[in-house]
């Protein structure tokens, strides 16, 4: 490796840093972007610039957005008295990629995890209760994941809630759709028997 | 993922056009960016930025530098009259890593392939042949890959160098150093057992 020029090897090591990517990818993408059109290149680096630069969060739902207000909440067809609560804006674009959900998002920005030294103060809770102070929010939809972090988080904010007049949900658990009961773990079976419900 | 903003979308895009990233990955990649401190993402950019501007061929051996000649060529300690001849710079590295050559080498830049279209006119067999004619050089070690296309390389290159005052030889190919002869496949065997050696 040390053999290669100094610019070769930074990029190397720079590329190394990402999630997921090690020595090896990153020797072989900085080789592809060496053999790669110039135009490429310069369209990589002035993207990651313009992601730093240019994203910022929607100052209601604390999503990813290039404006003030997002997409969804700057527009006037998604019904606004219904909030889903999220950990992440990966988990928003989950929930919008199922067509199941038509009201608007609160992104917290994490989850409650006292071993990672993360409490109420540095998600995005505050800013959620101001959102339902303001009116017209009928109801919370809680759809933080299923650890054991995520229900915690769940539990916190749904006492926070309870005093507040607004109807709070949990997004159900359960079977995943499509699932063979022998490849599905004992907890979430065990919940799912618990969340049985009449037909 | 028409949800998140523009920004973060074209840095998706960027990302998922580097050969092994798809486009979860790249997701995942923008969305680490995002959450990555500034200092790094700009140190990526310039990193990639710098990669394409500076770095260029050793005017000797062709390889990859960021001065006119490269370490290995500038190196007065290397015997400058053996060289190595190999298909691109990452062979070179290899070969360095593996401590058995103290010459120079001389990167062709790709290997004859007249399916893809490249005659011996795209690669740098004739600055190979200038070398040698400046003197100095005694022997030629030909250490393009055993494939189809490096050993039709190699013959070409043998031939036209013998008629040259240069010794020309190839790089040994047979049963890797620990490999187990069950799992070696048919061509190296048969290949090593041709050129088997007195012991």
């Amino acid at each position: 490796m040390q053999y290669y020029p100094p610019t070769l090897l930074n990029a190397i090591k720079q590329l190394s840093r990402l999630p997921g990517i090690g020595e090896k990818t990153a020797e072989r993408l900085a080789l592809h972007l060496l053999r790669a059109p110039e135009r490429y290149a310069a369209s990589l680096a002035e993207s990651i610039i313009a992601l730093k630069g240019q994203t910022r969060l929607c100052t209601l739902c604390h999503g990813l957005s290039d404006s003030e207000h997002c997409r969804i909440c700057a527009n006037p067809s998604r019904n606004a008295s219904l909030i889903c609560v999220v950990e992440q804006p990966a988990d928003m674009v989950a929930i919008e990629k199922s067509g199941g959900f038509n009201g608007r998002y609160h992104i917290l920005q994490g989850v409650l995890s006292p071993m990672d030294g993360i409490g109420p103060g540095d998600l995005r809770i505050q800013e959620l209760l101001e959102r339902i102070n303001q009116g017209a929010v009928a109801e919370v939809v809680i759809a933080t994941s299923t650890s054991v972090e995520g229900d915690s988080t769940a539990a916190f904010l749904a006492e926070k809630l309870s005093r507040l007049p607004v109807k709070v949900s949990r997004i159900a658990s359960g079977i995943p759709i499509g699932g063979d009961l022998k490849y599905v773990d004992q907890v979430t079976i065990k919940r799912a028997m618990e969340a049985r419900h009449d037909l």
